[in-house]
């Protein structure tokens, strides 16, 4: 491969990576919704899901904004995550204590998306790219939102001691 | 092992997962300064190793007030970070570019560390463990300066078009 000689580039090699995050995502969360007992979990879940196939759409506009193919980058990252996801699925807990971890996986995923977008909005914005910042600024605020969202199902479920 | 009953039980958990995560990162963070051109992005990631020795270190003081043996739990997502962090560093790109890399994959470290430790102090509050809370505290004002300090960084390394 040839050297990244521009931010331009390096935006492109970014968004790569995000797209694979998003799919690995689009992949995992129906499991995760699967594995809440707590009702209001399992549909923050599916919600989050249907959000995240708008994320996938958003990236393949961007990717056109910028005259590239929409093209994955294996995230390395978020098949931690959710490898780690994977274990606290198969984890043997009580009830709140297993949607409490679960709660705690999705956080991860959401603050790494909240790191990505905020890189990639940044550079899009030093190279004047505003339709493409503003595409993904839409992405960052659902993925804020979430995040807010699971803590306030994570406060009615984390109650000590834990029955 | 036995069915998890409790969210103290929970917290000792997850405390094992950031246990392997600060551990994982001590070994990461002098590749990372090795890889940097900026100098102030080399004298940041030196300087975050050593505040990371002081975190593993505030881990063990917080096993120690819950009566557990300190023991890592291998932290799966923070494996996938560190490897995205060597595919970075391995990434053939101009310093500038190069560097605004080496930022977006510290950044998401923050980000997860940020998002671990949110979850064990939130824990650690609703089960009255104040010591334990407020040493994670100050774990977790440590990486959002961090963070903060990376996008400072940022701002002086990343212009359009990186020359």
């Amino acid at each position: 491969m040839a050297t990244l000689q521009t931010l331009e580039e390096a935006l492109v090699e970014e968004l790569r990576d995000l797209y694979s995050a998003e799919q690995q995502l689009v992949e995992a969360l129906p499991k995760m919704a699967k594995a809440a007992t707590n009702k209001k979990l399992r549909a923050g879940f599916t919600e989050h899901l249907k959000q995240t196939e708008g994320h996938v759409e958003r990236l393949e506009q961007a990717f056109q904004l910028l005259n590239e193919k929409p093209k994955a980058q294996t995230c390395q990252a978020m098949k931690g995550l959710i490898r780690e996801g994977s274990e606290i699925i198969a984890e043997d807990a009580v009830p709140d204590v297993h949607d409490a971890f679960l709660i705690a996986a999705a956080q991860k995923v959401e603050h790494y998306e909240i790191a990505s977008y905020g890189t990639v909005i940044s550079w899009a914005e030093v190279l004047g790219l505003t339709e493409v910042r503003n595409l993904l600024e839409q992405t960052l605020e659902e993925e804020k939102e979430t995040n807010e969202k699971l803590t306030e199902i994570s406060d009615t479920i984390v109650h000590a001691p834990v029955a």
